[in-house]
């Protein structure tokens, strides 16, 4: 469930917070669980340890280091990159706000399959930028992009916005297909004596493929790959994302980042999560089991749940109604699903985030309830 | 001394970490005193004390409450506003950036009076709009802004940038300068038939006045003043900031800001220092008379140090050489200054945090020292 925020056409949608959840349903504040961020359940036992430790990289009365050094070196080390290039911000939304910035002006095009992530077109046209949609193939073809048509859209394109797994569909572009789109763009552009637009590929769930397609890089130097602290290093409260890109790229995306937005306490927690072997890939095992679970037991229930590589679940509910009618059931459980506009090409469906054993089974029971209703 | 962003003109210029201090002069690093930033000396007890508790508003696995709910609370009562006129962001910094992208466009204009804080023209030109730069009047008018200059550039702007206290100068103001200034703005608009340009009063060292401009915003709804965790509370590496305005700008700048850019942890300390009501009282009380002891003794070693108001002083080296022989002889200490370029309107002066009894004790050695040279 979303509140929409009024009259302001290049702005986000506001997720509702749990007291909103709490009070329109009427249900306890500790019953909300939020089925509709892709977070995770819990945060890993080292954010407490380094807080309790109170051993952060500089007094948290000065400002945050402006090169975040020791949190560069780890996640150069974590993504096999250089130290040069990477970018920090504020989570990943930061990161693509840098972007948008640093490539987009006024009149610019910019081109997104549809769906995808929302917050580009937000960003595009918070620039004055023209958002290009180019439709994703069908569930059939696991909403892949449509490589003809992206490529014509991007002829005369700024930039490009991917996102591999994508979100709210749960599955990566298939194999190759970015590689080939890259191919094209610089064929055609070296054709028409254009430079190549800028090919954004958001990598938020890279880790639960255990692939990333950050050195297409060295192949194409207008490729930006990022990626984040928020979902397999389940630290989204900590707000700290990546953008990965030659140095060329990242000179220029450095100088428009803001100069220390990143709390020093997030730097020094980071760093040392990402310095962990074991946090992400554990997480991702747990999360992938239980996504397993989650599945079989919604479709168990009646539901038709598509496949997944991530950490969410997107079901088709059949119809517009019947996809407003099971998010009411949910919600009146204090479950919150992601629910899309009526205009969204998936406005018969529901996004649900994979979470606790003890949560997701609140979820499935849920699920069976409103079935066997109908 | 800061190191300069190549080639990109509406890019801030980077400070130098403390690394990088200690290995150009040779410093071991725990020596590096930053009096370049305008910080306190030590974050306040508090801080610890919530990390450790570890009670957060919602766990870190999940991203910050939408709404802010609490921290929103808690500024409203400390700051005398309601919650519906506050905006949250990491850091004044970002509330700057968001109100650039909220109120300018590419090709408008916002003035500003000079010098002062740097971030206004970088985010101005990062918008593609026209920075108007309206020198101030001289030191012994107390740098005040020329208030028919500013009139006369105000009448085809978009926006202005004011700062009071000012940053770099040290000064707020004069009474009643800001209020005429708005007073002429509404009657000229009034005049042409044109929206009156919104005005910005970065007050991020108001308590060390002990006064707000804020209320302003009830005569006149296009003023913006801007508050800060970062100065009187100690709190620079945790970034937050807030923006206090009519609903109506609240109401355009809310959708723009980023949904979640400040951390969780940041959010539940900087609540509860908000509620301390002896936390930012002391803290200016400690510095402003640890300011005037500063003041005494570089002027006692010969320098000419302006007044001040806030947690900084200005001293006037009379010349640009001088002032980069004492940049270099402080520097040779590990005692970091804010040196000016050489094109600024300052660049004979150097800017000195005031900081611990021993760390100021320091600087005031290297003062005498660099006097006793010369």
């Amino acid at each position: 469930m979303t509140f929409s925020s009024p009259n302001q056409p290049s702005a986000y949608t506001w997720e509702a917070t749990n007291e909103e959840v709490a009070a329109r349903y009427g249900v306890p504040i500790e019953d909300v669980v939020r089925f509709d961020l892709n977070t995770a359940p819990a945060p890993p036992d080292i954010a407490q340890r380094v807080m309790t430790a109170g051993q952060f990289h500089v007094s948290l009365s000065e400002y945050p280091p402006a090169d975040y050094r020791r949190l560069v070196e780890a996640a150069a080390a974590r993504y096999g990159v250089g130290t040069d290039e990477l970018v920090v911000g504020a989570g990943a939304d930061e990161i693509l706000d840098v972007i948008a910035k640093t490539f987009l002006s006024e009149g610019s095009k910019a081109v997104l399959p549809v769906p995808t992530y929302a917050m580009f077109r937000v960003l595009t046209e918070q620039r004055g930028a023209v958002a290009v949609p180019v439709p994703r193939l069908g569930p059939g073809e696991g909403y892949a992009i449509d490589i003809p048509a992206m490529r014509e859209a991007a002829r005369d394109a700024s930039l490009l916005w991917l996102c591999s797994p994508n979100n709210p569909t749960a599955l990566p572009e298939p194999d190759g297909a970015i590689e080939s789109l890259l191919g094209m763009i610089a064929a055609d552009a070296d054709a028409g004596g254009r430079p190549q637009p800028i090919v954004v590929i958001d990598e938020a769930y890279a880790e639960f493929v255990g692939r990333s397609l950050a050195d297409l890089r060295f192949d194409h130097p207008n490729v930006i790959a990022i990626r984040t602290a928020s979902k397999a290093y389940a630290l989204a409260g900590l707000r700290v994302g990546f953008a990965i890109a030659s140095r060329e790229l990242v000179a220029r995306m450095n100088p428009i980042r803001p100069p220390g937005s990143v709390s020093t306490v997030s730097v020094t927690v980071v760093t040392e999560a990402l310095l962990d072997d074991d946090l992400a890939p554990s997480n991702v095992a747990r999360v992938s089991a239980e996504r397993d679970r989650l599945i079989a037991a919604l479709s168990d229930a009646g539901w038709s749940v598509g496949p997944s590589v991530t950490n969410f679940v997107l079901v088709d509910l059949g119809s517009v109604d019947r996809a407003a009618a099971a998010a009411e059931a949910l919600l009146q459980r204090g479950l919150v699903p992601r629910a899309f506009p009526d205009t969204h090409p998936l406005a018969d469906h529901l996004r649900l985030t994979v979470r606790s054993p003890e949560q997701n089974d609140r979820l499935i029971a849920a699920a069976r309830a409103f079935q066997a209703e109908r």
